[in-house]
């Protein structure tokens, strides 16, 4: 099987931009006629297939367009067992258009709980449900809580985004802590965790999340993980800009995906397309997006 | 809304006892018929609906036996939509059946992620599913991903059980690290979060996961806690004994639970009972457990 970093690095090459679109469904910000998703007196099933529909028009616009996207479990949980029955279906039609998936799941437990997550959402499900690529874990259990999450990314050539500093203001309050911060200790495990993982690339197919946020801290994490993808946050809705993420970057502009979710698929909130446009916002959104970081790592 | 704390003190003290039945059906290790489960060449749905009728027994069992039960979301997730269909059916009947409910979940996310999971653990679903009393929540983002699940647990009387330490073998990598150890950083953070939420019974409803595995950590966390209710999982498959736990507790055997799952719900492989005579056998253990730490607390 071919790796996930080496798939990953070759998806950003196709499509000339490292931006990552997170499909993030906030019920209480979706345009008509999906924003009947946040009317608590419907049927749960029905508001799980607005949210799923609306999910499946935002892969239309943006397949082709970037390498992956990253829908956020909880909106979906949310709904219950009829939000996870939408999650299946926008993962399958994500993968089905050519589009990588990465879960962001944030999934840490025992090794027993991990190997039924690993499961879960690194293997396809017989005769349904198409696995994601590669899914978003916390280290705080620790090696033996992310083994069985290697051992599917070894054979089925799945990948891992392991939290190290998230772009979140609490993210501090432990991650930053000690000497070396806490940051540091979880990177060097993640460089541990990969070092195995490494493909024809050069990049290793377990990665890290380092928000966008921390420029200091980013170019030290990315000098601390040579060869880790990362997965930027942060970036529009959260402050973070394109000089911001530079530093996450490797000659190239390779090894690093930069998240924006709320940025592109509510950008007509802040638009003066209004509501009813709402795909021409986005587009233009992620069209401004591609070229700020195209200028950003062509300085 | 009468707190979670109070709750759990009162449903702790007509149980007569701290035990909390873990529900973590390995597929693998489901005794006949519910074994078939494991059968990938099944529909997925019907083998969730086995999952589901082994957990529906285990609180036929269980039920005026222990205060409470704790689903472990990973066994439920790996059959996808049809198996978070089967948890929601496991917590309705257990709540139906008197029993509080602690999801085992071990979320932690960015505040907005944090509310949609707040709302999907913690509020009753409009016309179906019912909400846990209690879940495990993931420290390392800090307050604010805190802070949405806090809000429900004053507003619905819900409660947490933060992971402090926990009690597999990767745990010390990042929990036992740092001077004091990052485990008495989260213990001092849980400390500040459930200062607002302590109940008439003394106790706060943001509790602790703090593994038996470790006696010596768990006094020290205990003595800086002294308002938390603590969940004390390691014990019997994971060899800690009823010696191990009795410094998690405060004194009249009050604010927390010890949990067993494979120890109870499979004791039938360790018994001469055999896989027919599961009830019997997990019956059996169950009041082994029960009279255990009866004894080790008197002492």
């Amino acid at each position: 099987v071919t790796s996930f970093a080496d798939r990953l690095d070759e998806a950003v090459a196709r499509a000339g931009t490292p931006a990552l679109v997170g499909l993030d469904p906030h019920l209480a910000h979706l345009p008509a006629p999906y924003a009947r998703a946040a009317d608590g007196s419907l049927p749960r099933a029905e508001r799980a297939r607005l949210v799923g529909d609306f999910c499946l028009e935002v892969l239309e616009l943006v397949a082709g367009r970037v390498a992956a996207v990253k829908p956020q479990s909880a909106f979906f949980e949310q709904l219950g067992a009829d939000g996870v029955a939408a999650w299946e279906r926008v993962v399958t039609a994500a993968r089905e258009r050519g589009l990588l998936v990465i879960g962001d799941l944030k999934r840490g437990d025992v090794s027993s709980s991990a190997a039924a997550y690993a499961a879960a959402y690194l293997e396809d499900h017989p005769g349904g449900a198409r696995a994601c690529d590669a899914i978003t874990v916390n280290p705080y259990l620790g090696s033996d809580s992310v083994a069985p999450f290697l051992e599917l990314c070894r054979r089925e050539g799945r990948g891992l985004y392991v939290l190290v500093r998230t772009s979140n203001p609490g993210g501090a309050e432990l991650q930053a802590v000690g000497v070396p911060p806490l940051s540091e200790r979880v990177a060097a495990l993640v460089v541990r965790w990969g070092a195995e993982l490494v493909g024809r690339s050069g990049l290793s197919s377990v990665g890290a999340v380092v928000g966008a946020t921390h420029p200091g801290e980013l170019a030290r994490l990315r000098a601390a993980m040579p060869r880790t993808p990362l997965l930027l946050p942060g970036y529009g809705a959260q402050g973070a800009g394109a000089r911001d993420v530079v530093g996450g970057f490797l000659p190239g502009g390779r090894g690093a995906l930069v998240n924006s979710s709320r940025g592109l698929l509510f950008a007509w909130r802040a638009s003066a397309l209004g509501e009813a446009r709402w795909r021409e916002a986005l587009l233009e959104a992620l069209e401004r997006m591609r070229g700020e970081l195209r200028e950003a790592l062509e300085r």
